[in-house]
């Protein structure tokens, strides 16, 4: 019943603490090409969507509309850390649309990276909505709903149109029948719909390959993956994962979820890729999602070499001593 | 081959995450009253045994030399939260040793308590190794090596005569062969020995009961008590659940370790619990030990009542809306 162990933390000689979890790795023509655990359970995907988030808004011109740029659209797909140049950009894209960080209705939390936080304090300010992670994605709703001609207020509501055109995206990428499957509040306050590994890898896979997409979506598709390519400082930023992956690998598309999410693409060999770590950990998430890339036959050698990197990642203590490592196991 | 599930996260509808784990609890006369899970394979105890630290420094005299009260001896017990009793009270045990900050070598990191470290930041203000939840055992722990007569410099290798001392103190309440379990490096760099959390638990009964203790540890193990009963405020801080939990419940010890353990135990009952979330989840194991806890016979109906409440934390977005709940699943 148990999903296989997929990541462990060593400390010292022995085995701290270890991570099951299951994922899926789908095809180009959406066949399962390899996959660990049960992956037909439904999982909330978080933040992991983002692009689908994004496309929304792509392919109903808003994005055309409002004039944003590359930069922007990554943010769109970003969980970032607040940092000076995320929050810029997210207030750029406000004040395109004629609004102001009081139409967000995401939620204020402190920058997520503890250097912009500390600035901030240093400088007598206090967090806002823009500072949310989720600020560029929030800022893409806005602009969405002003495109559909809806009030831009209650956006975050499953009812209002914005939501009801991320919810089309994901079931028609995804293959799902939205009205049927669970629906949660996620952290920003929009809704988090639960979908299988299965089917969420499937949707990456379209992302990826553009197959069966038709013709807006799949240059809404093109435009998200340049973006991302372009700009992995904005999809997260200073020391995250995601962003260090990207740079080094920049042939693929990775987006972290909360509670141990990932989903990934790699947009020349059409494959998509979605995980869950059972118990919501990060770190255990990110390893195998390197690990998963790093067992594709897609990579040259010195990009197979990066991602196998990335799965093993070194732990430090207060002192910066090396006390152990969190790895990758049992995926490939 | 896993151990059983112990906590569940829940979001809308559908347990979004779960977190598997095992524990033990022992009687005052070391049987084992309770259990779930492999309780043999060992266990890094981390900042959970920090009361056994403190006793190396009581029975030997450390405590009484420099003059620290019930307040100081909690926060040597601690892994606090940074606040400014917190520090100052590490300052004040620290001079009354004729030492300063620049004798600690647990490292550097901002309070954990976000408002505390904002606050540093918006005086100008950079966090010091004074700020280090472990901060107040370092205290103690240098306090111990000067009472013996030892170079406070390198005081957190495992072969200073302090961490002799404290090998000591856990080998002999925990029935363990020091000499034989894995030694790894810990966050603040002392070390950490691997114990199976059977022998943990018979430890924190021993620090309960005082059974089979000598006088002197049993005085120790009673100033423990009394300390962290009076002050349960300086053993973790602000919105912390070590702290919680003892404020609704005095007659409870219960302290956190990294990596998802727990260590509790019951003075008036003479039990001691060891509990570890496998996956190393902070919140599974605080979840967990309230409800092995509130499994014991040993509670008034008030007493009780408190304790299934904090087996069951409501989960908030930032917005403040309830999304769900971590509850304890499975421990009785």
């Amino acid at each position: 019943m148990s999903d296989p162990v997929i990541a462990e933390v060593t400390r010292g000689s022995i085995v701290e603490s270890r991570h099951e979890g299951s994922y899926a790795v789908v095809g180009a023509g959406g066949e399962l090409l390899a996959s660990a655990g049960d992956i037909d359970r439904p999982v909330y995907p978080r933040s992991a969507i983002k692009a689908f988030q994004a496309m929304a808004a792509l392919e109903r011109g808003a994005v055309d509309r409002f004039g944003f740029n590359l930069e922007e659209v990554a943010l769109m797909c970003a969980s970032h850390g607040g940092e000076p140049h995320h929050v810029a950009a997210a207030l750029g894209m406000l004040a395109k649309c004629g609004l102001g960080p009081e139409n967000y209705e995401c939620g204020t939390h402190w920058p997520s990276f503890e250097g912009a936080a500390h600035d901030l304090a240093r400088a007598g300010l206090d967090a806002g909505p823009v500072h949310n992670n989720c600020s560029g994605k929030h800022a893409g709703m806005l602009a969405l709903a002003l495109t559909l001609g809806a009030d831009p207020k209650g956006y975050t509501r499953p009812e209002h149109p914005v939501q009801q055109a991320v919810a089309k995206v994901l079931g028609d990428l995804c293959d799902a029948d939205m009205a049927a499957v669970p629906r949660a509040i996620d952290g920003c306050s929009v809704p988090t719909w639960a979908l299988p590994l299965r089917n969420l890898a499937l949707g990456f896979s379209r992302l990826a390959s553009g197959e069966g997409l038709n013709e807006t979506r799949r240059a809404a598709a093109h435009r998200i993956i340049e973006a991302v390519r372009a700009h992995p400082f904005m999809v997260a930023g200073t020391g995250r994962f995601c962003t260090a992956l990207m740079q080094l690998v920049p042939r693929a598309f990775v987006k972290t979820g909360a509670e141990g999410v990932f989903c990934a693409c790699v947009p020349h060999a059409g494959v998509g890729i979605a995980l869950k770590c059972d118990d919501g950990a990060g770190r255990a998430a990110e390893v195998g999602v390197a690990a998963v890339l790093a067992g594709l036959d897609v990579w040259t050698d010195a990009e197979r070499a990066a991602l196998t990197g990335l799965a093993h990642m070194p732990l430090y203590n207060r002192n910066q001593f090396q006390v152990g490592e969190v790895r990758a196991i049992g995926v490939s």
